[in-house]
């Protein structure tokens, strides 16, 4: 089991981002789905950020760690994330769900690539229910081809959700060293190892804005 | 499978009480909870409900009915209802909680009486849930004996949630007099079944609040 006094940052982090994006999804299911069955669709994603929140909880007590404590250090910074982007509409609230759940799974990995086999376990579980984003990307791609002009308005706000999250990871890596030392621990050279980081979060964000037709 | 015209009705409007019961729990849990934990315990409830939409959801979807149109008659009312019932605080949210997850149980036992077998398999897999609210009992009866004042003015918070769910009740029931008359169908004589229907859930209430020691 590795130990390093990351870990619990990082399980906590996780499980914090879970829990808000499952309330998140769930508020804004109920408030800009434009029917029932696609309020139960994105409830269906809150509540499989539910399932996952469950898992990262369960870890953090099994690590002797206080699920509470781990989460509390991070609520505020995730917490402004989605008070600076609360989507307007519908397509705006499926474009956050499908970007933040895919952000989510990128720390997943990340994570994964340095704490395994002590994480890999709970990262095979989370991963294997990436597929349910995939009615988000649906309803994007069709919304975009019945109004092309939302299509920049839907770039532009991609672009917005990513900007505010980097600028609050950066908060949270000023306050919380260690998280940030174990996400780019990389021996003897940690710059090329940030670098690298960033180039892949960049990808992956690449591959699913232009799944998503945008 | 019994096909009386308020058996859609009836899946209906218990879904959509799941669905709102759901989000609703979800948004009190995010604004009301005092601790990660609490927060975390009234999720977990809001996702139970979510699981019971589901299958409420599937079995309209087996008899041929689009589950949209099924619970679209009753949102206005049960959004009223909670509208009308905002918790003020976190022991009237847990009150809530508790309260409605019971009443709903209680239709749930109705439905059964009336519809066996086609139901009966459903009211099995959500009333194996039941233990779930105890959490709620705990808090709240931990909440009354740290502050006695607390204890009538829930109470009068209990009977208010019940008072405001009766007056919907009576505009769903003229609505949709098929709806009301499975409820109480019995023969030969509805006044009867009226005045019963009445006494059990009026008991089932009060055994609820005795639970809370209220």
């Amino acid at each position: 089991m590795n130990e390093s006094p990351g870990v619990a940052d990082l399980l906590g982090v996780l499980a914090y981002a879970e829990l808000s994006a499952f309330t998140r999804m769930t508020e804004d299911a109920a408030h800009l789905a434009p029917s029932l069955a696609d309020r139960a669709a994105l409830s269906e994603l809150a509540v499989a950020e539910y399932a996952h929140f469950r898992l990262l909880r369960d870890r953090l007590t099994e690590l002797g760690v206080d699920p509470e404590q781990a989460m509390r250090p991070f609520a505020e910074a995730l917490d402004a994330w989605h008070t600076q982007t609360r989507p307007a509409d519908w397509l705006q609230a499926l474009v956050k769900a499908y970007v933040g759940v895919g952000i989510a799974l990128d720390f997943y990995r990340e994570a994964a690539r340095r704490l395994e086999p002590s994480i890999a376990k709970l990262v095979d579980e989370v991963l294997a229910d990436e597929g349910r984003a995939g009615f988000a990307v649906e309803r994007v791609r069709a919304g975009v081809a019945a109004d092309p002009v939302a299509s920049g308005r839907l770039a532009l706000w991609a672009r917005r959700l990513v900007g505010e999250a980097l600028s609050q990871g950066q908060r949270v890596a000023a306050a919380r060293p260690e998280l940030a030392g174990l996400l780019v621990r990389s021996g003897d050279d940690d710059q090329a190892e940030i670098s690298r980081l960033f180039a892949a979060l960049t990808e992956e964000h690449g591959k699913r804005m232009a799944a998503l037709g945008l």
